[in-house]
């Protein structure tokens, strides 16, 4: 089982205290030890980082906790391997280019004949079961709109039979961006909370760090940090149901 | 006029040495401002920094600078804008996926209507003319190759008639790499070394920097290293002509 960490902002945030949290469940807390990677959109671009190396012990995770960059958007993933060798080309988070937009994702779970499903578009680089389902949803979504619908609500409908789809192969818990919206796709386990004014005092279960959201915001931000698990023990997160489907686009979920 | 920077390698090789004299070019002895990156191949996976930020002065090149990444594949670029905003999206080196391989490109140089080419396949995600020609060069490729051919020397001569025929609109001086082999096309501007046994020292132009490469080398391994003007200036260059295009597989030029 892989971790997953997404976020989502009204206004460019920095995901420290999150990631710090996450990677801990890198060979301390937890038994992610496979590599591990983030993405962070800034306007329609991208840049990430990721290592085949446990995140507890990299020297590129502790540059992107020491250098707060700022983002609305951003996936995360931690990776315990079960399918696929540990290697650059198998860490997620993966990226394919549609419609002149970058898009990201990164998949928890495991999904057997996967590879049973024909691709055209879209070829996996590396040996994940991962790479191969994201290639497959980003052919469909190509096949189905070679233009990009009108309303993004179509879209992301779309998307959760997709989704559907992919969870009888298996467990698929998704993040998945195109820098704008943040789709969040639960299978097994995934929760979301949204931080708004009133801010208030936020603690992390996986290490000895506490933040003062007040300190760190203004009174109109809204984010929202999506995880596999709760990141924090003194807050309400909302668990996520079987086949359920969020979409967030500046921190506020969509309606679909 | 912005600059290149290419390695190929026959063992991972750290490419400091050189970045350090590409570096000083953005903004100490040269006027490139507008942001660099590069792109390490793992195996068949990338690594990547960008930043729209001058290198000489990005916390992010200082970390490519202190944490040697060994890489058979390099490509990096440092931009002096003349068309697209300074922004994260227009930030080279591009990378788009064609069966199952990640694809690099870096361009130097302005290609004026390069827009009246249409697109298939690969659309741009920013608004430079150079990610707009890389997504046309790799649709040319796609349709004359529904799958890889099988002869690289194939491959390339194609590639090479869509650089000539890119000239043409303008100055193209390209790197594009599919993570084994690194293709170089010199339009104005580009030259390259190769350095193998025995080694000796190097001298850079831009610092005040000298590297023993007997120091840092086995007698097996060869480096070729790229670059729109000769880095050093104890060594000899080979200039390229225009219209030129040399590949490169492991340090080993390809003959075509």
């Amino acid at each position: 089982m892989c971790e997953l960490l997404g976020m989502s902002a009204n206004t460019p945030t920095d995901i420290v205290f999150s990631f710090t949290g996450l990677m801990q469940r890198s060979g301390v807390t937890g038994p992610h030890r496979d590599g591990w990677g983030i993405s962070f959109y800034e306007g329609k671009g991208i840049r990430d980082f990721r290592d085949p190396n446990p995140a507890f012990t990299s020297e590129i995770a502790q540059l992107v906790q020491q250098y707060p960059i700022k983002s609305e958007t951003v996936i995360s993933h931690i990776r315990q391997a079960n399918v696929g060798q540990v290697c650059l080309e198998n860490t997620h988070p993966f990226t394919r280019e549609l419609w002149g937009r970058y898009w990201t994702f990164a998949h928890n779970g495991q999904l057997k004949e996967i590879r049973s499903k024909p691709l055209k578009h879209y070829f996996p680089v590396g040996t994940t079961d991962s790479e191969y389902a994201f290639c497959w949803l980003m052919d469909q979504v190509r096949e189905r709109f070679p233009k990009p619908p009108s309303r993004t609500e179509t879209l992301w409908r779309f998307i959760r039979t997709l989704c559907d789809e992919l969870r009888t192969m298996g467990v698929y818990n998704m993040l998945l961006s195109n820098g704008r919206d943040l789709g969040c796709y639960c299978s097994t386990k995934l929760c979301w909370i949204t931080r708004r004014a009133p801010f208030t005092r936020a603690s992390l279960k996986d290490a000895d760090v506490t933040v003062d959201f007040h300190q760190e915001t203004t009174p109109d931000d809204v984010v929202t940090v999506i995880a596999t698990m709760p990141l924090t023990d003194n807050e309400e997160w909302h668990i996520m149901e079987t086949g359920e489907i969020q979409i967030f686009r500046k921190g506020e979920a969509l309606v679909l």
